[in-house]
């Protein structure tokens, strides 16, 4: 039932993905069809969906949020094309990356279009909002953008070695910033927007977003670790080669001793194309160790707790309907993912 | 006094970009400060003087302009950023390019961040032009936007090799698109719609704007091959390099003899780093044989003339005054560049 209604709302937010994107014509080959792979492999359309189901659970209709609702698909696959670039990663849900299959330049300017013609579906706001709220959907947008960007640049600073996370706290912090807004918390306040719910009840999704969002990252790592790359689409490890420093090796650094400790940040020193076969068994075996992984989920499933208990404490306000059971059954999928 | 004014308007912009931008914090080092990077270098910042000057002329106030004028100025910037990726250009007005001093992954990520906090000073428009004409903006920017990634796509097409262009025809509708959209086309036009220029005025500036931008761009693809460095900012013979397809390899290659042509597509069927000296030598021969840098100067000299007698004819409507005494200069400016 829930995966259903979840796979009807891919279907109409990549229909209408279809529409704002030619298929065919002179910059079709190059531009218009490359910027539909990523949104036409296996993807769940998360963002979309949690968009589209807090509108109608806020009162609002799916016809209000669609626009929004394909704007956030876009920009995501566009923050993924450009992510993609920045860790040189080589496959991404089951196939081989954009820059992989056509290089650098063309993904490059694949990523900003997506960006841009997302910007102009959230224009054609203008006829059904209103054009006070299809202004502020945008202002929403600009702030999530922002923030993503902000959490990028604390990552890369990580990948570069040019600073180390002291601790779980600074994941949290990255995560936040990088994953969370865009992947919960905009759209969330997204759907209450629209829905013309109280600008004093949109604060509230920050804190909730934010751990459900970091919960499901978390899981997301976990996955790279230990999931079976047929079912999950990414490189097994991928995240070890390109130097990511997640919950466990955070995690793992911290409770290395002091030789472990040297060789792991010795690793993570590396570029990419350096790490060897062993290097990489050498830090799944720290991991093991020191027990990180059992660690990173438990503090995934502390903020899922914490977000159950938000969701009932706090939006009571969001009256019984199918759209808020929907939400509960997201919160759940999302962070027990079953890969 | 043109050179004054030109000065001020950049000033005022810079200055207002630097509002935007966060100089400390966080974010400071590895986002923002990098953001900062190209507009600060020697750059005339011409398109939010055309848009300021416009502006006015059309009898709207600088600060009604003043917004969009330095978000065309963070959208350029952010262009700069990914197209030298896209080249692998080495150096940018007479420094290294952000990607080869930062990386691939952080200049990405600044290029994003550069689009994305230019659409939220768009959003700063509208306590000054209301919502209405602050969607109206937002709107002309993402068809910009638009015209530009196609233009891309089409000229990666020629340097991958995928396509050749057939001819002048060819060329003008790329540089059309990628670059007197944003470059004149989309500055002018903003600055007359917000002082509200009646609607229907706006059409002309299509091939007005085309004709100057174009012009501009020849005069900057010669200078690429005549100019001294030192003055130009970029390599000499950086298009050669990169297989930029300029008029006047197109023009090289449609008047050699066969053994010639042979070996020119040979060459520009070559990636950049295989490029030899001889190379290089080669084209810059046969293109001299060709007299393909008259053929481009007549091409240039052809399309100003024609934008002169447009901007007499078709725009009779905007007023005599300072600020188009001062389009009329900048016109003669861009296409006569002293470099």
């Amino acid at each position: 039932m829930f995966l259903d209604t979840l796979a009807e709302y891919r279907a109409l937010v990549l229909q209408r993905m279809r529409e704002h994107i030619p298929s065919r014509g002179r910059y079709a080959e190059t531009l218009y069809q490359p910027m539909l792979d990523y949104p036409m492999r296996e993807g769940k359309c998360f963002r979309p969906a949690l968009c589209l189901a807090l509108c109608q659970a806020c009162g609002g209709t799916l016809e209000d949020a669609f626009e929004t609702a394909t704007a956030l698909e876009m920009f995501h696959n566009a923050f993924l094309v450009h992510d993609d670039i920045a860790d040189c990663s080589h496959s991404r849900r089951g196939q081989p990356t954009l820059h992989a299959q056509h290089g650098i330049a063309l993904a490059t300017n694949v990523g900003d279009a997506l960006n841009m013609l997302a910007l102009g579906t959230l224009l054609a706001n203008t006829g059904h909002l209103g054009l006070e709220r299809a202004l502020t959907v945008i202002e929403e947008i600009s702030r999530m953008a922002r923030e993503s960007t902000e959490g990028q640049s604390i990552e890369l600073d990580w990948v570069a070695g040019r600073k180390a996370p002291a601790g779980a706290r600074d994941y949290l912090l990255m995560t936040y910033k990088k994953t969370t807004w865009y992947t919960c918390i905009a759209p969330m306040r997204l759907g209450a927007l629209i829905a013309d719910a109280p600008p004093d009840r949109l604060g509230a999704f920050i804190p909730f977003g934010f751990r459900i969002g970091a919960a499901f990252q978390i899981q997301d790592d976990v996955l790279n670790l230990v999931g079976d790359e047929a079912l999950y689409g990414k490189e097994t490890n991928g995240d070890l080669e390109e130097g990511k420093r997640t919950l466990m090796i955070i995690h793992a650094m911290a409770h290395a001793d002091p030789s472990t400790r040297a060789r792991l940040e010795a690793i993570y020193a590396k570029p990419r194309v350096e790490k060897t076969v062993e290097d990489i068994g050498f830090v799944v075996e720290a991991i093991g160790r020191a027990g990180s992984i059992d660690y990173a989920r438990q503090i995934a499933q502390r903020l899922t707790a914490s977000a159950r208990r938000a969701w009932d404490e706090r939006f009571g306000w969001i009256p019984p309907s199918p759209h808020r059971r929907f939400i509960d059954e997201m919160i759940d999928y999302m962070i027990t993912r079953p890969l």
